[in-house]
């Protein structure tokens, strides 16, 4: 039960006080009567409450007086430590009333107090994430949940909120920033667990497991977190130069001097990191050496470009170019994208197309990588920053090198 | 890499056309021009392919003529193990086409060949899971795919063909049948692993993390299983009267004689089963051995009652009446689910509100449990069954005691 260097943070139930009323404002502004929120990522970012009943939790916001947070009755107590405001308890059994009924009567009740029954009704109609296999991507809500939300609020005008609550929660709280330090603090232990097992005869399942295995071990308790998730993909040796794309942990055994890579996103209480490791089996070949220094050197650079205002693009050609100048142009993949309620977040993207503009307080994945046959594999280098002014702050360690 | 016990499978190719033949029927009765399925799990279904970069793929199967899927470049391999017919290939990369407005070109081209640009279009709009935060349940379509779909197939006539799908579904053929078996054997390692390592001392998040880590590092490779991941969930003490709502696995160390359970999904290339266990660990009370004994005559009598033609609410009703008639009602809890393509399918829901009607090749978890605080916890049996006419096949071992 290690202690995290995460600060001291203010009082979580003032932050969501806060955001409650931030996310009003943005209400007010896009003109819509009230906001339903139903994925856990989007109740946990209105309301700092992780759901342990996804699905089933629902957060009530009308444009004017309080927000509700509809809750499990066993997640009651879980629920209050962040939120001063209105928690409604639902109850599960065969004994008690059927949840939906019920759920869509208290959703009646709270429109009709606040005058928004039959309004204008924000929800998540268009979250749906392209999702990797590994299975560790949230979920979408689709055609029952819009059904569901007519028949409660008496209303045909559902309003895709989307784009409002991705820009909304691209931003973090220094509560939630708190959150994220901690996951990258959980992950390095996992890190570093790959580093020392890297060694010829090992498998890459045998290490990505272990490194799964030590992070949820180690990763519950820490600093009271409740629970975490690591999924991680090894791969090893040439087929390290198609690492760009999604690629499967096998049961390869590793040898001396190639290359291997950990990619991995890690989950504590439903605050993620993303992070990537390579580092060779023994000693990487001279132009390996060359290839790893451009990576990080690159990302040295797009840390330091992570500065409100810049445009998500330029970060990417930054990187791009600090690469080139190394002589290395085998850079087919992105160069990082929003972090934190998610393993990838929808805004912003750091590729040659990003358009979006970085603000304070943003949270990014940086992950330059070069990917060569000739090399003899790919090199990528992933950590989770925080923007500033300053530039970009690195969140957690895993400090080690290539060899 | 032991060998399953799985027995001499057919020809996945000849399974998989059949398939879409059985798909392309179901069109007709439903007056459905075509059908687009998105949802990996949907895919594997309809084509026997686990796509790895979920999201890009499409299978587009047309009321005449022949089905396609469309899988990135770095699948066609895998793809084509199990269909002879028309795969088409994405690539990924910012030297290519933009994947979105190429596969929309693609679904236009394929939709004006087979004659239904503009007609009645069967999705997965319905498609939305009941998610614990294990993050092990499958995802969801929303606004945008409906919105692309429209577009692509200039059709505003969107049909949501959830219903068809899932009850098409819940038959397995016999390619799946095996897979199912696979499954539950690399289940049975990890609560094999469970059941020794219930002792004294051990905290229930070593105890979960090991069994998630031996089954991914024997499983992968496993009968040439490409990935597998397990999600379990460890209760101990009085808490497990609590364990039938989602718990938390914690650090908390085991004390002796008190009850444990292990509850815990299992998916391998996109095939799952359900299983739970509870063991004392050391010496059960005399109250827990009784308990114990009537959770496992209620699922002996629920597993001989899934025959064809039984209502999904007379399984659930045999289990409460065995559990009953050795006195014990504690019993809040569902007795199972379809499972299969998912940790939980949609259809059947063995509950006393279950109308769904058995069918042969039907795979189901049956879950009979008895908490009570009074009892010192609670106890759960749990296996995947397949309905047969001569009554439910257990797929899995992991026969083992209370104590």
């Amino acid at each position: 039960m290690k202690e995290s260097s995460v600060p001291e943070q203010l009082d979580p139930k003032t932050l969501f006080a806060q955001r409650a009323s931030d996310l009003q404002a943005l209400l007010a502004t896009a003109e819509l009567d009230a906001l339903v929120l139903k994925l856990p990522e989007n109740i946990l970012f209105a309301t700092g409450h992780w759901v342990r009943m996804g699905g089933l939790c629902i957060v009530f916001v009308p444009a004017r007086g309080s927000a509700t947070l509809v809750v499990c009755d066993f997640e009651a107590d879980d629920a209050r430590e962040t939120l001063d405001g209105d928690v409604r308890l639902l109850e599960l059994g065969y004994d008690k009333p059927p949840v939906g009924p019920a759920t869509s009567a208290l959703l009646s009740e709270l429109a009709e107090q606040s005058g928004c029954l039959g309004g204008r009704i924000g929800y998540e109609g268009g979250f749906e994430y392209l999702s990797h296999a590994v299975f560790g991507e949230a979920t979408a809500v689709a055609g029952p949940t819009a059904l569901f939300l007519q028949e409660a609020l008496r209303s045909e005008r559902l309003i895709d909120a989307t784009a409002m609550i991705t820009q909304a929660r691209s931003r973090k709280n220094v509560w939630e920033l708190g959150k994220l330090r901690r996951v990258n603090e959980i992950a390095d232990i996992g890190l570093d667990l790959f580093k020392s097992l890297t060694t010829p005869g090992r498998t890459e399942v045998e290490i990505a497991t272990r490194v799964e295995q030590i992070i949820r071990a180690e990763g519950i308790g820490f600093d009271d977190t409740r629970d975490v998730r690591a999924y991680a993909m090894v791969c090893s040796g040439t087929s390290t130069s198609l690492a760009w794309q999604p690629f499967r942990t096998t049961a390869r055994e590793i040898t001396r001097d190639e290359l291997v890579m950990i990619e991995m996103g890690v989950v504590a209480d439903g605050y993620w990191c993303d992070r990537t490791r390579t580092v060779a089996a023994g000693l990487a070949t001279r132009e390996q050496r060359r290839a790893y220094q451009a990576v990080r050197a690159a990302q040295t650079a797009a840390i330091a470009a992570a500065v409100p205002r810049t445009v998500a693009r330029e970060v990417d050609a930054i990187s791009r170019a600090t690469c080139a100048e190394h002589g290395f142009t085998q850079y087919p993949h992105h160069t990082g994208h929003g972090v934190g309620f998610g393993y990838h977040e929808m805004t912003p993207t750091l590729s040659p197309n990003g358009a979006a503009v970085l603000e304070p307080d943003i949270v990014l994945a940086i992950e330059p990588g070069i990917y060569s046959k000739e090399l003899g594999g790919g090199i990528r280098w992933e950590d989770t920053i925080l923007v500033t002014a300053g530039g970009g702050q690195v969140l957690g360690g895993a400090e080690f090198d290539l060899e």
